[in-house]
């Protein structure tokens, strides 16, 4: 008899009532009194687990059974009944059980709670725990939801180069990629010879893929990139990894409004995909994890996001009379204490703020009419602060190869960047999403290493 | 007036048809004479371009408008009309002509043909073409596909690390990652001190996710992966880039027949759906890339694959009476010749080999009862050759010790991998599949760096 899913059972339940099945699966608890045992099944395919009920004086072996240790697989032949009482509707009265693969009992996770620095050292065995696979189903599903919502709207799916010899941003600490023996490096005049490196030159790993999506929207007018980023930044904190995703679409013929536009209607989107098809994982987190989850997410989804200048901001918090440890004032960048109370107490809605100051923002923002500010947008949202980032980007020639020098970069590095606004040079617009900060803000989970499967940070690349 | 996309007049011509509309996009071509121009415009939505008809005594800056260079972006507005004997059904009437962004007569990609090696000094603007731009929307389709495919099957889609301190394969030539300084390296005992560089030890590019995606099947039952990977082997040809995507699917309580299941109809799905969903870009590989590729196409996608052991292969090969480069026998790694030999001659269509040597595979497939074959399945098609690489993986935990010594790795190394097999190891199975080589072979093309929107091959990192 071919195993049923545990999701089918639960997705169809009246397709199997009073039949007989077979589920396979792992053990997660083990509850017996001399006449019965209730085991709860988890086959993976679904957060919930499945009740198997056996009767001593039925089941086989059943005093072996019910010493099966946590995470033993096993198969079960019986026949799916309505449950008495139970917290489910329905339970498996088992003919028969069958070992599939035992586990022991120094299993390491036990039924007791364990923290999440702990399980962080059991990376291998966290995704069995109910936090763990709530967290990395969502971060599957909300994926697939980006994917889904670019490509209904015909966007390209580019793959940005992950090796790269250049610095998109001009800034960002990186990592270096090379093939040299670093016992025995090649020199040339005392320093080393990146010319006999595999590319022959200084290459590393990406710090974003935007330059190159550009090139692609002037191409396919919508594009998106969805791939790994990495800063070698010596910063250990709970929003920051080393290793990261992100989601970086690029718009030809569209300004900083489309750019909003979109970025609003992508973020209702991925919520709305999440809560819709994970409906047991969501409950969990707004039970367990972060009690105002829902709440907050339904704000998000119900409101017309608000849109102010940097400008606008600035005078909002100078206003508010709130003490800030950073102090406010024009042509400061926004702290997160800035950005939260502007999000959660003066909004208390997700808010655009636009047109920064060109000083604290990078050189391929497109420079506004004022000279002083550059048409960049960051999305703030209220518990976590900003979550996107991006503007419309400097289109014309001359300026921006003016930034480019007023930045201190080299014009030579840019040569095909800047051909890009010789030849049918539209305006285009584009934004980045950090993937890990949206899973972060869709399950509560509070740390960044607690939504990537393998978290790399300074000193840690285990698995 | 707002744009329509050029896609969505194709789609719905009826719906606009004697209307007047706006459109924007590229110039591709301009045919003119005193009374009358064509001009063909693209705006990146659809592989096809719109043609735009302009009268000398209807527009205002005929003569201006008809000397613009390739590449210039305009927007027109005018009536779409029924064409007069065409290719194309309909056509814009022009009634006014909007300059967007000019471009130049030196525009590097003039009408004349460019090969595909001069095209590839000029990444940034190779999307334009009409080759690559059937290549790269089929590429985002593919792999959207891909994760489509997937999700309806209720894989979760796990991100396995980039950045890693191991090695999956125990082979494979390593990109290593650094933060130190290489011109002036930490050392201990004259020895570079990894320690100190910013995972606090020695790490390295990954070769494949496979190892961690079976920690994810033996919580999630079934997952894929679909990531970068990177080899820095030093190999010159068209069918190897340094960094390329992997799909790698996991499957628990799957066999090497559930194995080859659900890769056969991955194969075929990802078909259908470029078929389907890219009827242009797939019509044009047919007529100016690959004359046979229709016929190749619909032969995989009709076929039930055919599955021998490795030995049958073998057997085969011997009988054939044809010569090879590189003989057979028993024991050998079969060579494209032979792989190809076998899915174009023998049985002219795909084959799964299964059940190879086990000294000429990973160490983690499963050892046969033979004791010396493994549950290995590579999947041969037309024209290419293998385009799958899979394995049933070796659940039991004494075997797999022994393996891993036998190929002289180091057991510490592995510690999470072999806990996998004392709690709950269930049997397992899955795949790799190089999406570049899925991409040429959807598409014809024959060489990997043409498949790549910025290939990174040996001295090439360029973009």
């Amino acid at each position: 008899m071919k195993a049923v899913s545990i999701k089918e059972i639960f997705k169809n339940s009246q397709d199997y009532i009073e039949k007989e099945i077979a589920v396979q699966g792992w053990i997660k608890t083990v509850r017996d009194s001399n006449k019965f045992a209730f085991i709860e099944l988890n086959d993976g395919t679904f957060f919930k687990n499945i009740q198997i009920v056996l009767e001593s004086n039925k089941v086989e072996n059943f005093k072996e059974i019910v010493k099966y240790p946590i995470s033993t697989a096993i198969r079960v032949v019986g026949k799916l009944v309505t449950a008495q009482g139970a917290k489910q509707d329905f339970e498996v009265n088992a003919i028969n059980v069958e070992l599939l693969a035992p586990s022991t009992v120094d299993y390491p996770l036990q039924k007791k709670r364990h923290s999440f620095e702990y399980l962080r050292t059991m990376a291998h065995l966290r995704p069995r725990t109910n936090t763990f696979s709530a967290v990395f189903r969502i971060r599957s599903l909300a994926a697939f939801a980006i994917h889904k919502f670019f490509q209904e709207k015909n966007f390209v799916y580019v793959h940005a180069p992950i090796i790269t010899a250049s610095d998109a941003e001009g800034a960002g600490e990186m990592f270096q990629v090379t093939t040299l023996d670093m016992n025995n490096l090649p020199k040339n005049d005392n320093e080393v010879d990146f010319g006999k490196d595999f590319f022959g030159k200084k290459t590393n790993l990406t710090v974003s893929g935007q330059l190159e999506a550009e090139i692609y929207a002037l191409a396919f007018q919508n594009v998106y990139t969805f791939g790994p980023t990495f800063r070698a930044e010596n910063s250990n904190t709970a929003r920051h990894a080393a290793e990261f995703w992100m989601i970086e679409p690029e718009m030809a013929f569209a300004d900083i409004n489309d750019n909003m536009n979109v970025a609003e209607e992508m973020v209702k989107y991925i919520i709305n995909y999440c809560l819709e098809n994970a409906k047991e994982e969501m409950e969990f987190f707004n039970s367990f994890i972060d009690k105002g989850l829902f709440d907050r997410l339904n704000n998000i989804v119900n409101s017309n996001f608000e849109r102010i200048t940097y400008t606008k901001a600035i005078e909002l918090l100078e206003e508010s009379g709130q003490k800030f440890d950073y102090p406010v004032k024009w042509g400061i960048d926004l702290q997160t204490e800035h950005e939260r109370y502007i999000t959660e107490k003066i909004f208390k809605k997700p808010v655009f703020v636009t047109d920064y100051p060109q000083e604290i923002k990078a050189f391929y923002m497109r420079r506004n009419d004022d000279g002083k500010t550059v048409a960049a947008m960051d999305l703030l949202v209220p518990g976590v602060g900003e979550i996107i980032g991006g503007s419309q980007r400097e289109e014309r020639l001359d300026v921006l190869e003016q930034r480019i020098k007023e930045n201190n970069l080299d014009l030579e590095t840019y040569w095909w960047y800047l051909e890009l606004r010789k030849y049918g040079g539209v305006k285009h617009s584009g934004y980045g999403l950090g993937f890990e900060r949206m899973i972060m803000y869709l399950t509560g989970m509070s740390n960044i290493r607690d939504v990537i499967a393998f978290p790399r940070t300074v000193g840690n690349a285990e698995f």
